[in-house]
């Protein structure tokens, strides 16, 4: 149970409140085995509602859900040079099994491209194949050496959807379909504004032709890469040898996509919402949405509370009785910490009056009539709610993205917390001296460029400007 | 996609029936990883269904979902010992990450009874923390030399419940209760009859004190575990020092349980309601419940077809319409092939007619008016199909259990591939001697043993019996 120390403050010390409300709020803590974490039965209740939210969204754009092997063969690997350059320093390795030294070193997954890959070369022949999309919720390794619990851990959790396609055109719409997917869900769920576009060539995905990313903004000024979308071109299919014969009766490579988002989405969610206080779950992914909170131990208040938790969990919404005997006061502080969007709080008083407050997590409190609670009232109160989290995510995002045009102006964007929005040359070079003078990377470049013309110049080098890009430091 | 070679015959092929009809459904396939399996989505899907409902009983039990690590440290796995012993030929185990040889390797998680103790140990403190009941769905690895699809291999998926218990009695009423819910959940869902019993000291779980376990027995003779349930009394608790203080404010050891059922189960389905035209999916956990077949490419059965299985499916029944340009004779034997337990064909003269014939998987037809037809009235058809599944398997069960009382009838029971119930002394030498006379190994004893008296003698051995128990070779 929660204890009631308050928290260090969220602004002054961002990481400490960080560790602080997620031990709590008691979401996951961290395993023995360095790197790695356990998800507690609220964290991983919060995955649970985002994965079933996403995956009913995912089986709608025509991905179907499969299971593929945990362990990968190393030579399977080293067929993409980029891609086992990219994950070697990350990639925990089996050695020995069944009490024997294997022939082959396996990898436990760090994504599972190369083995997908395998299977797709048995399973397309011809263009009547295509499109073929599946996906999987699996668990991955990248080793880490400074973990933090949902954000770098060296397990993690995560969905990867993986397409084939007749044509580049067919896989670039594929990838730009699931940026968009990607983005409102975060809104629509998350309540997460995230800014949408193309990786530099730093930063993409080791083996793809381009990487997309959705691209958070935490309160601390660092950027959070939410999800990621790689146009793998025919990188992968040559190297696996996937191919189909087309309409044209010839042989072709596959084009080929891969997308996939993380437990990450919960550091989102923590960062995003969280105040000194303690978390604030957006309400369609919450565990809970509403806490009854029994304010006396009177019989009749615990009946009454009971019955009203059982009511409304009847009526599809996620209700819980908080029927304790510890003062009110605690009921609602754990309420707030764990941030449940809305909490009733029911005495003898209330019973009496027939009278209550909905009391959402940001303070708004609406009066009703308690006898006449409905499930429908206090969804339309959640959604309301829903909107003001991404009304106010929204405005911090704006407020924290900087337009700047020189080196200076920059420089200084960084160094406040912000996030630095720029014209850009897009070159590594430009990159590589950006972040040793600020510490700030690309995070991604605007899918609408038609601004920047020939008199544009970059922010930072002066060279011809090709793309807006965005700069930040990030976790 | 269907190939329309006939199977080979269930009864006098199983091997080759089993993995054909694997292959033909789509349910599953080889992975390149010696051992591992990819599910493919209708495969998927089933587990899946499984997993949503079981899930639902998991949590009515009292346990919360939680997310341990994939790798275990190996000093802990050999904190105890016959724990260690058990486990090791089998383990994967990890030397290498993240560019590094590891200053102490790590294995591939076989069970988590280890690591989630170590996490029980900060959790409990007192008896108010107490029963502490968690549930996990993972994937885990045991090596397998022979793999089997569903059946064996290396990695496969699971839950694993892990509780914590002030008493003995707690603990060991906990092992009872999750060992009919799951007696029930097979029977309920899967339509598959199990008996329930102790495992021999031979047979136990490596580590537990008393083991139990529902058993299905398949066509061919073989018993399948289908699901474990561990006493572990304080051999963990005392390895891993997960103690708390009592109401007599005196320290204990906790009462331990654990319990598991994986993949397997989808191989318990295949076998025991497969026929020679293929799979017969259980309606409760079926990916498709109601197939409907558009009989011609006529636009208006098209249109007719389309509409119904939405209407259907927004009823909450998992229909689908089959209009694909082939003769719908290929469509009965894919239908047939993939289990899907209720099929609707319809063409103009089921619309002129306004008539049509709900077909059932097992044969049974029944005429309804098209115009007419509800998700009810499917639903009602289902159960009862449901019902004449459980009841042809139940039948197939009792033929195929053999009461014996000499070391002949014995070995004549599993010559002729059933399953021998006798009385037995519940001696491991005499295991041993059967399983090297007859190939069978004890599966489980009964609960119940209250008429065995000081009378009853083994039916092997002669020595006084103790316990009723079932052998027959296993899977």
């Amino acid at each position: 149970m929660a204890k009631y120390k308050k928290l260090p403050s969220l602004s002054e010390n961002p990481t400490d409140w960080y560790q602080e409300v997620v031990a709590r709020a008691q979401l996951a803590e961290h395993a023995p085995v360095k790197g790695c974490m356990v998800m507690l039965p609220y964290g991983n209740a919060i995955w649970e509602n985002i994965k079933g939210n996403l995956n009913s969204l995912i089986e709608d754009h025509g991905a179907e859900n499969v299971c593929f092997p945990l362990l990968i063969p190393y030579s399977y690997l080293s067929r993409e040079k980029e891609h086992v350059e990219g994950f070697s320093p990350e990639i925990a390795v089996v050695t020995h099994a069944g009490g024997e030294k294997l022939p082959e070193p396996l990898v436990v997954r760090p994504t599972s491209e190369t083995i997908i890959h395998e299977s797709m070369k048995r399973w397309i022949t011809s263009y009547r194949d295509l499109p073929l999309k599946i996906n999987q919720w699996a668990n991955v390794m990248r080793w880490e050496k400074h973990p933090r619990l949902f954000l770098r851990t060296s397990e993690f959790f995560w969905q990867e959807g993986h397409t084939a396609h007749a044509t580049e055109e067919e896989a670039r719409a594929e990838v730009a379909e699931m940026t968009v997917i990607y983005h409102d869900f975060c809104e629509d769920y998350l309540a997460v504004p995230t800014l949408m576009g193309r990786k530099s060539e730093k930063e993409k995905f080791a083996g793809a032709v381009e990487s997309y990313s959705i691209e958070g903004l935490m309160p601390d000024g660092r950027a959070l890469q939410m999800g990621t979308i790689h146009y793998l071109g025919t990188n992968f299919s040559k190297m696996a040898n996937v191919c189909f014969v087309g309409e044209d009766n010839a042989e072709h490579f596959v084009e080929m996509t891969s997308w996939g988002v993380s437990t990450r989405l919960i550091g989102a969610i923590i960062m995003v919402h969280g105040d000194d206080k303690g978390l604030k779950i957006p309400p369609r992914i919450a565990p809970t949405q509403v806490q009854i909170v029994a304010v006396s131990q009177d019989e009749k208040v615990i009946e009454y509370c009971k019955d009203l938790a059982a009511k409304l969990k009847k009526a599809g919404l996620r209700a819980k009785a908080d029927l304790r005997d510890v003062r009110p006061g605690v009921k609602y502080n754990d309420s707030e910490l764990r941030g449940i969007p809305m909490c009733v709080a029911i005495g003898a008083k209330e019973i009496a009056e027939d009278t209550v407050d909905l009391k959402l997590r940001d303070g708004v409190a609406k009066s009703c009539v308690l006898s006449e609670l409905t499930d429908e009232v206090i969804r339309a109160e959640l959604d309301e709610y829903h909107e003001r989290l991404l009304s106010a995510a929204k405005e911090q995002l704006n407020r924290m993205v900087r337009k700047v045009t020189s080196q200076d102006a920059l420089k200084q964007a960084i160094q406040d917390g912000d996030m630095a929005e720029m014209m850009w040359c897009n070159e590594t070079e430009c990159e590589l001296q950006i972040k040793e003078a600020t510490g700030a990377s690309s995070r991604n470049m605007p899918l609408d460029d038609t601004a920047i013309d020939e008199h544009c110049k970059c922010a930072w080098c002066g060279k011809p400007a090709r793309k807006f890009a965005y700069f930040a430091k990030a976790y």
